[in-house]
């Protein structure tokens, strides 16, 4: 944890603490630039990653996104510069994914004319938070603030909790999470508050304030979407573990098919063994999952251009859909990439020096925080049933069903299957029918949700039995809608290609990944009569044959990740050490 | 590391050690108990189970199934005892899966009458080689016999490689593996040999003799099938392999099940939060892999049980193929279910206290080592290709191919799918629908590879790149037949309940397992013609509801597991530590 703190500081030195802060206090004004960093940082020790993810993306981005001009010129330099290390305060033991039903309180004093910060029971500390357990001075604690007994709902404050020598303030409890299963470099603790009191000031007050005389003012009327615009400062959060997770992808897939390019097993008789990355089995292992962290690459770069061009916080809505979409897909193409980047090993994908293990173990949790992967998909698909999300903040779900559920219908009415069922390679591999094959999924779903709501909502049942009782077509939509997204994004991207040879690798990649796709929801593909089963299985001959058209071309594509030999280290990319077979062996190579 | 081996001393006190010996060398002869031994050993420490399986499983094993009399009653005690811990050394740096082509060496030396073991080059050391780091005295190492400049193929030799006083013995070189991602407390090493001399009464000899004055002797003449024969050592390996899988896939659902009824969020507006149990993406992450654990766990007690009814070595030959086949459906179960247990826990399942990190990092090389699963899915489907395994063991798969494309395709056309095709949820939940939809599947890939195959080799493919071109299905072929096995067993279980109520749970929780394996393989079905859109959409609308029902069962069927609070631990099987609320927190439970 010392060393991981120790980095921390000399990133801070190098002055990438205070890319994203307004450049009246010396900085660049430049999330994207910030974020660049952080897929960057995901090349190496997670630990240092997450680190520099809570002091400037959380705890220093609450302060610029929920605080106000006094808020930026107090604080976020030396949150910046890491002088004031701090912690993001929002989970509690008894509501992880709920965090709208938090329960720490700040109570308006009008004696002291600030906060009293209290825990009303254990299930109300605050848990799991970065910086805590050993680093932290300060945290933005979120608590429902409550004025002369009016409970406002959840709202941010900054907290002291330890003073300039490292000593807990009075009243406050921290406790160490422990050990965990990844991420052994950050310390994670709990906070108690006992009756904790604060200045008024210590109210970040973008979006509701306390007046000197106790009355509370917001500009948004709505407490559950004034709540739900406080929660866009994990935007970039969502957008930084996407980036993070296509990091770790890439440095998984470079070790396993640098690997799987050279060790040899087995072969046809009389003649040399065969290097394993000749075996469909293998190729189908890490071609498919090559293709998807290309394409997830260009989705969150995309994304974070976006995010750059936005004018304004309120600009460009549609960017928190994607974050937390694109979170979902990465963190769990992560998982399953190193996953299957171990076994693809074998025993040398078990060594700890190989790294894979400790990839896997540190990025685990990803698919769990800045929103549980299963919440969030439902969150995409919400959000596509309204087309209004403030109204989805109210989670009123009714009127919008019915509007859905006669648009969608049209949409699909609109479509034509039949000229999809063509079986030739070329219509199979054209982007044309990818596209279509996505969005007709997608739309295609929307309708049959709208429709399976509708009939539960108009029969009386309560929207959230309603929507527990479809939620697996639910997350299904949020899945086919961020697909569709990442196969726009993808050949996009192959489209800029620097030059034609790239692009057509490009192209070929990105076919791999959408008939993949298509093959692993085949069966829902000829349930919806959009294929018949001639085509269904010439998709699955097609894709084995691209695996082995890019099976030669995987190692260069590795290699275009650009991840610096000395940052790669697994002995395991660098051949199996046999003298004068493979290349040189890398530092540290006992194999 | 030495306190895992104090560990293993203690259960060798017991006499847990001797139970699969002999019983004039003071053993019970009774391997299936060993075997539930190692099975119970799974609810535990991984790494006192392997260094279990190591020194009583795959080193005293091989001396009792490879050696002869002489061998036993020279050593086994001593091995059964832990008086002489050792290793089982067949793995070579570049030989792991292809272990018929490994390149040790041993010289029959007519000087000494005894052969010198020797490794050619560093890519032929042994690798892996658990108890070679800290604590084997002898190994049983795998080499090329070579008897006057004649190879005759690999054979068994004990080779001692520390003294008494752990003094590693001249000619032995030790490398410790190093750190690893999981398993932390076995000792793994590498070993080479340089001229060791080793007595003529070290070759292990059942298979393959040489006498006194250097002549080489076998019963079995062909070097492919005395190899294969060898092999059989691994069978035992693979079955315990396969209970420690189901224990550990246990134990991470009694953790994650008791956890998910009781852990609450979300809910009905202005009710109480709701159980995450009650939600159906957690039903679905959870109750599909609990049924699986079932079944498997129904599979492995048959097949142990009749390992213990064979009365010799070479009867009842199908039991190899089954170890091969329910080694690599349980190791990957224990991998799926862990990973989703750690997820179904959120944060909690991240704390290491809940084991679910430990518990997936000790087994993920289940899936690796003892035979890579997807090379033992083709050892599966191989078996099923040819019925006389000694031809297999040539690997001549010409004539085998004509005869089984025959005889499989007439097999295919006697039954009649349109009997399939109707949707009601009677005939969808009757276990003769779910074994038939598995039998069909497994006889159809089996005639279809066949014939690809044949296709292949009747146009002079050489037949190794026939059966690259063909890997997937051949894959699949291997996983269909070991489901409709597993499956069979499941049905056996449930019909051998002691009562009607757990007989009825039983029946659903197979029921869903099947329907389930169905839904995930609802494309080939689609394709095969073996159903139509409207059942396949019938599949899943019954699948949630098995679910649906099933979650009111779920905490006492990961109660009758069985695994005492002591050894299950994990605080957040325990209740979420908020006084009052659930029942007693469990020892160590900070949260």
């Amino acid at each position: 944890r010392e060393q991981v703190y120790r980095a921390l500081g000399r990133i801070a030195e190098e002055g990438f603490g205070m890319l994203g802060l307004p450049g009246e206090l010396g900085g660049e004004n430049d999330i994207p630039a910030s974020i660049l960093v952080f897929e960057t940082l995901g090349f190496g020790d997670m630990s240092v990653l997450v680190k520099f993810g809570v002091q400037f993306g959380l705890f220093g981005g609450s302060i610029l996104q929920l605080g106000t001009e006094h808020h930026h010129r107090t604080w976020l330099a030396s949150v910046g510069r890491l002088e004031l290390p701090g912690c993001y305060a929002m989970t509690e033991v008894d509501h992880g994914s709920n965090v709208r039903d938090l329960e720490t309180e700040a109570h308006w004093d009008p004696e002291v004319e600030g906060f009293r910060i209290r825990t009303p029971h254990p299930g109300a500390r605050k848990d799991w938070i970065g910086n805590a357990a050993l680093h932290g001075r300060m945290a933005t604690v979120f608590a429902r603030l409550v004025v002369e007994g009016e409970d406002h709902g959840v709202h941010a404050f900054l907290v002291p909790i330890r003073d300039e020598e490292g000593r807990t303030m009075a009243g406050v409890e921290i406790e160490d999470c422990g050990a965990k299963v990844g991420l052994h470099g950050v310390d994670n603790g709990r906070l108690a508050f006992r009756d904790v009191t604060i200045p008024r000031g210590h109210l970040l007050d973008r979006f509701g304030q306390v007046t000197k005389d106790g009355r509370y003012e917001s500009s948004i009327s709505s407490p559950g979407r004034r709540f739900f615009t406080m929660l866009e400062t994990l935007v970039t959060g969502r957008i930084s573990i996407a980036a993070a997770s296509v990091s770790a992808a890439k440095t998984g897939l470079a070790i396993a098919i640098r690997y799987s390019a050279d060790r040899r097993q087995f072969g046809p008789s009389g003649k040399p063994e065969m290097p394993i990355l000749g075996y469909l089995s293998q190729q189908r292992l890490l071609l498919p999952r090559l293709a998807a962290t290309y394409g997830l690459h260009f989705a969150v770069r995309q994304l974070v251009e976006r995010m750059g061009a936005r004018s304004s916080h309120e600009d460009d809505p549609g960017i928190e859909t994607l974050a937390a979409g694109l979170k979902v897909l990465a963190s769990r193409n992560a998982q399953e990439t190193l996953q299957a980047c171990r076994e693809a090993c074998g025993g040398r994908g078990y060594l700890a020096e190989n790294r894979l293990g400790t990839l896997r173990d540190d990025t685990d949790v990803f698919t769990t925080f800045e929103g549980a992967n299963v919440v969030l998909l439902q969150l995409v698909a919400r959000s596509l049933l309204s087309e209004y999300r403030d109204q989805m903040g109210e989670l009123d779900l009714r009127g919008i069903i019915r509007l859905v559920s006669e648009r969608a219908g049209a949409e699909v009415q609109r479509r034509n299957p039949i000229r999809s069922r063509r079986t030739g390679e070329e219509h199979l591999r054209d982007p044309e029918t990818h596209r279509e094959a996505f969005r007709f999924r997608e739309q295609r779903l929307l309708s049959s949700v709208a429709r399976r709501l509708k009939h539960r909502i108009d029969g009386e049942m309560d929207s959230f039995e309603a929507l527990n009782e479809c939620q697996d077509h639910v997350v299904s939509l949020g899945r086919a809608h961020m697909e569709a997204e990442v196969l726009d994004a993808f050949l996009a991207g192959a489209a800029d290609a620097p030059d034609e040879d790239v692009r057509l690798v490009l192209e070929s990649l990105a076919a791999l990944w959408a008939l993949e796709r298509l093959e692993a929801d085949r069966a829902w593909f000829l349930e919806a009569g959009w294929m018949e089963p001639p085509q269904s299985r010439a998709l699955r001959g097609l894709v084995n044959r691209l695996c082995g058209e890019l099976a030669d071309q995987a190692v260069p594509l590795v290699d275009a990740f650009g991840i610096p030999d000395s940052v790669l280290r697994a002995p395991a990319a660098f051949g199996s050490g046999r003298p004068g077979r493979t290349r040189e062996a890398g530092p540290g190579n006992g194999g």
